[in-house]
């Protein structure tokens, strides 16, 4: 019986995703606890701090069969964590009292925080594998659009011609950036933690930065230069970066949703017999996926300030902030894998009405061309005198519903320097999509 | 395999509790749907709308029996919404066709928005609970320690002294406004929808209005004046209430927390064995309650811009942001449900330790009197230059070790208004706690 | 030189009014920190507490005049708070050392908390007016556009019609529940703040609880039943329920915005020359108001958090918390202030289209009423049956391009119960407005 | 006079600095525009497309005194955006009508983009000035106490003893990793704008990048390889990295205040005569900068999902998202340099009391070592046997107030391994601070 969007079992797998969930899931976090426990002893054992049989034995034990998740449950609500239970349950399930030898040195959150990255490494390969597979889609989609003429449009209003493939190269751009975002932040991020009570490593005597540098190699993470249990910028960082990924993704919810309303209709979310249908209006084929991508980027953003606020942490361990995390870093990409799924699905199959985009740069009979009118006329008259003398012109267009091309030949100041031909062209949408080709070329390049 | 700490195996209990998890389970969402579709068939039988044998039968059907979760999974993420498969379930679950006259004239959102409603009522009642339960606690402990000095503390510093009970008066201020609040909010939130496809009961002709008048009344629900499918204040609000409970909430946690520090001692979780003990630090007596309440609210605050933003929806029936409703009411409820719980558990046992706030306010040896040396010498020497003399004696105070009391006594302008004595007994913290009792007595009558 | 948006001598009429701002200016401020010390003086005189000539003197000196800015700023920084510095000058602007009895048994908080309230009081008249100002334009559209048939639109989907009059009905209905809202709150939240150091009144022995009601019948607020320096619901209230008045503003502009598309064209921003035009494309007509109430709404809403925050204040007097409600108490008011003038101006002057509605419900050649048709063959068929045949003839409509009226006419299970003249009533849409016009009078009565 | 806390004649050099309000003033605003239009015309010029003596007398033209602010207020308010009245202002400076060469293929936004860049370029600088200051400040500390023990405190206990230097070494760390940070976005965020109405810069014919090129290096910024008017991933990255800043300071500011506390007196703020006193409380001493670095950073993290939300513009030109930077980009610099001047003040006058941090690891009469004892026990008892026994004669100690060193020395099983004289050396503070002084080297070095 789950309670939360996430976890229901009737909209799983509409806000977040299969592999995303495992990350997450109890018994991954529990198995990653083990395989800390059971990398610290490796390395201890190899450094002589302990036994080698207390090593093996500890590590043969450190599985899920070693772990009775109800009382682990009870426990972590009387002690307040889980590391200490489930450390009790490795330590009873060892034989020959090998066990006393596991979690050497450990402090709970060494082995919670140690464990978030390891999920953090998994999670962020999910995310990477996404990003790759929608910056594939939007390349497909702006090299096949590339020369597609439609409106570009500004404030809602039709402004002047683009091409589609340039609509998606910008789409594009920002998924690049991410791209080169989080190649930077792994390095940084990808740390682990080994510190003890304090962070000092008191409890290892001489040894302990040794164990650190061996645990932290065992494990394929960074060896931090001093312990981060308040240090939590790493977190954050991620967190912000998942908030800049899904608001991408929401610009492009947001630019397909409205190109689908009924009025506009240049694009439509991938069809599936009964696909956003209704229950009551027949003929509806609602924006599924975009709706959905729109609401799980409203959560991860306001998420982001739940962990900028994590970050402020009382002295050498925290009383509250570090918990903030516990509830913030798996919705946030349990969330952003629900986004990017539906992202996936939505740009892999696309439908592109190309007339329709035709058919919509002629509804405003050329007023969309207003600023070629204005160049046009600009080496002639001055740009702003162009600009006023177009603007009214247009304006008489809109009111009285009289083409402009028989406005703008019929004005003196105009007609003396281009004729009606020379007008006409210029008013032609097709013929105005100044570099759009060529910015899809660098952004694809 | 949960993946939220909501609903995690192992945290369940710690972040929400079971009720309020039951309230926002799949089970009792889709129970919730079901009893709207059974009263709307009543209630249309009654109006002569649909056949009698109809009603009885699509009520008969209205249980958890008639559907099958993993086929309503997969139908609600191919359509995108799970109204429509509900009803396609139900419809075959019917004998005779009767089903066939089921959700008659009703839209998807009436059914879902009618249903958060009515969780919404339920999720209340024990938010209602919870704060009456902490109304008793802190009541109690105002009352036992209504005339306990200890220091007052302004910037972390000693101010003043209070009474133990004044400090708890002023939490319990704030939860009888709550419950104020809760009392007001109740008839505007609790108000069903019926509507149809874009609110105007159109699919119904004449009998719209009676419908759903017959319907809220048959649910308990209050009638909308007009449809809120896209005016959702109510639902704001909810959070907004849930908000500010849990930032009272949060506000006591953090003062026992600094009470708990081991330098001040002055109150503690209350004791169980293992409760906030450490796997590393044998004598750590941890404020687990606090973290957790701290936790819950941090997340609760920050989606309450979450359900702001829902707000702004478009047209008749929106576009994504009504599904960030779909995230955050239950998570909202879910995790005020923890922190009011935890809070619960706090106060019915937290431990006082009077002894120790007496001792905490000799610590600064007559500093914390300050101010009523400041105020005997008013009357003599003005209010500002009693201030200001007061102020340089403290700081020599501080930075000599010597006992105010005796510099006080050496000073010839003091001298001449106070003597030792009157000195002595003006730095007595326990004559210095003013109206801390009445204010007491205030709060709880 | 002002720096920020709100204060800018470009931006300030846009993101906020000048009457708000004049509530919040530095000068207003400080003199209503000397209305408080004046009435604490005379409230004191009367009680016997203060010499009548000092209070008179001090509320003689309590003006601007008597406070050097440039100094108040850098006491104000050296000290951390501007109380003690404008009390100190006000100590020294009175004659024959009277000033001395000034701020007596006051504590810094007492007056800036009394004087937010105090402000809060005179803020929140001026949202009562644009409310109300508001409430009167929509009531009047309401009125005027009771019976003007358009598309209702779902998921940006045309989806059964409405008349413009219930849409804005719609608005109006959350408008008036703000109304009722400001009506509850106020009791609640405008009372004022007179407790000393720690909220106990020490400084002032017996005399304490009568000052403070004294105080608080002077300056007409409500007296609190014990100090709130650290319980700060009462203000978090306030935010809450602007980012409720704000997101209310916020729907109604993102509908206006949708409506301005130049494919959509069915209400206009009111028209100034040169309003929402743009420096390069002279055809454009700009929802400017709209983007504005966008913008400031969203600042609004992540403010509330913030207010929220400020709730989590430690012990007697905050540590940080209160000092965040110093920058969010006025932004969050001067940005409602922003959008709410924004607002009325647009609602005041929008501009209807009614012809382009009537246009526009025509476009989808029929499908827009499909509803319509479910339900006249609903009894005949079932009313899941007739779903699926209808939801097969609309994709087919939309697929060949085929008037629907001829597909459903052609089908063979239709004609049987409906003839084309039945079908062709069933797809009028200005027949299929369903109970708008006795939900807008609901809303209006 | 002004209304925000931030441009407040009494608190703006609290919550900001002069030199960032500097950068956001209207004046720079203006200039900066001003800037771009004359480096526009500059390269026109050289390219060909606009007479030198246009470029020239726009050019000298670009200066404030072109520009009637009260004009460009009301123009800006009637339009909607300040660029169009900026232009018509330089337009109408420039003699010769050689104005009208200005903002030749220019859009409003690309004006407005490019100058927010070079302001966030200016404002970045002081960010990097002041994290540099920071860093010298801590990496002082770091090194003069890397050897003086103090209580390390994990939720808010006493843990295990650190060393004063390990703590500022840890806050050291968060502040280098920014300095990274910075340096890896400064490239990927300071890029121009140039791109005409949609981005296309089809006003400019085939000229169009090559105008894009040069103007990117006569500004020295960055060429985009596409429009970025509605991909504003860079401007929210922005605010993302100050509000980890920021939480890195409020996290300093945390600890700072909690060892303020009268009751631990470890660290002060800087003294200065009144700094931090009170108006009632004579003896009081406040963490005032910490406070305002707390307020500052709430205020500062909620604009970050502000900013996140920006990034959801609609189309080529958005609808109000855009307009949330106006308000959010100025405040979140102007509050983050309050918040980073107010750490430097703090940081280079850190009072740091030895004697009480020595006192302090006293007073829990050993409880602090009792991990030494349970790690010099574990080798010979196990780890978990030794934890679970020391655990239970530390709460011995708590509850009956008796050495922690006599119990334990009385515990046979103890007794056996460790003599009295081994145990007071495992409980001495001083003696048990593991790697402290090695992990500040690793942070210097």
């Amino acid at each position: 019986m789950a309670s939360t969007a996430i976890d229901s079992a009737i909209f799983r797998d509409i806000f977040s995703s299969e592999a995303m969930r495992r990350i997450f899931s109890d018994e991954h976090r529990v198995q990653c606890y083990l395989n800390v426990e059971a990398a610290l002893a490796q390395v201890q054992a190899k450094l002589g701090l302990i036994p080698h049989r207390a090593a093996d034995e500890i590590k043969a034990k450190c599985t899920l069969d070693s772990i009775d998740m109800a009382r682990l449950k009870s426990q972590t609500e009387l002690i307040g964590y889980p590391v200490l239970p489930v450390v009790q349950q490795l330590v009873a399930a060892c034989s020959d009292r090998l066990g006393e030898y596991c979690h050497w040195g450990a402090t709970t959150q060494d082995i919670t925080d140690t464990t978030i990255i390891m999920q953090t490494r998994e999670a962020l390969a999910l995310v990477e594998q996404d990003l790759a597979a929608i910056a594939d889609s939007l390349a497909d989609l702006a090299r096949r659009y590339r020369d597609t003429p439609m409106a570009g449009r500004s404030n809602l209003q039709q402004a002047v011609p683009i091409t589609f493939g340039y609509k998606v190269a910008t789409w594009l751009s920002a998924i690049k950036r991410h791209q080169q975002r989080l190649a930077e932040l792994r390095p940084r991020v990808l740390v682990g933690e080994f510190g003890g009570a304090a962070g000092t490593l008191a409890s290892l005597g001489d040894a302990g930065l040794q164990v650190q540098d061996a645990l932290m190699a065992e494990l394929g993470l960074g060896q931090p230069e001093i312990a981060w249990h308040t240090a939590r910028d790493r977190i954050a960082e991620v967190g912000c970066f998942l908030g800049l990924v899904t608001g991408t993704l929401g610009k492009i919810a947001t630019d397909v949703k409205l190109l689908m309303q009924t009025e506009v209709g240049e694009v439509s979310e991938p069809y599936a017999k009964d696909r956003g249908s209704s229950s009551t209006m027949p003929q509806k084929r609602n924006p599924i996926s975009c709706n959905y991508i729109h609401a799980c980027m409203a959560i991860v953003r306001q998420l982001v300030p739940g962990l900028l606020e994590a970050m402020v942490e009382d002295h050498e361990r925290s009383t509250g902030p570090w918990e903030i995390e516990w509830i913030a870093v798996p919705e946030i990409f349990l969330l952003s894998s629900g986004a990017l799924q539906q992202a996936r699905t939505l740009l892999a199959g696309l439908e592109v009405d190309v007339s329709r985009m035709r058919a919509n740069l002629a509804i405003s009979r050329g007023l969309i061309c207003t600023e070629a009118v204005m160049m046009g006329l600009a080496p002639h008259l001055g740009r702003q005198r162009a600009h006023d003398l177009v603007y009214d012109i247009s304006r008489q267009a809109s009111v009285s519903g009289r083409p402009l091309l028989d406005l703008l030949a019929e004005n003196a100041e105009i007609s003396s320097f281009l004729d009606r031909v020379a007008l006409a062209n210029l008013l032609d949408p097709t013929k105005y999509i100044g570099n759009s080709c060529e910015m899809v070329d660098r952004v694809l390049g």
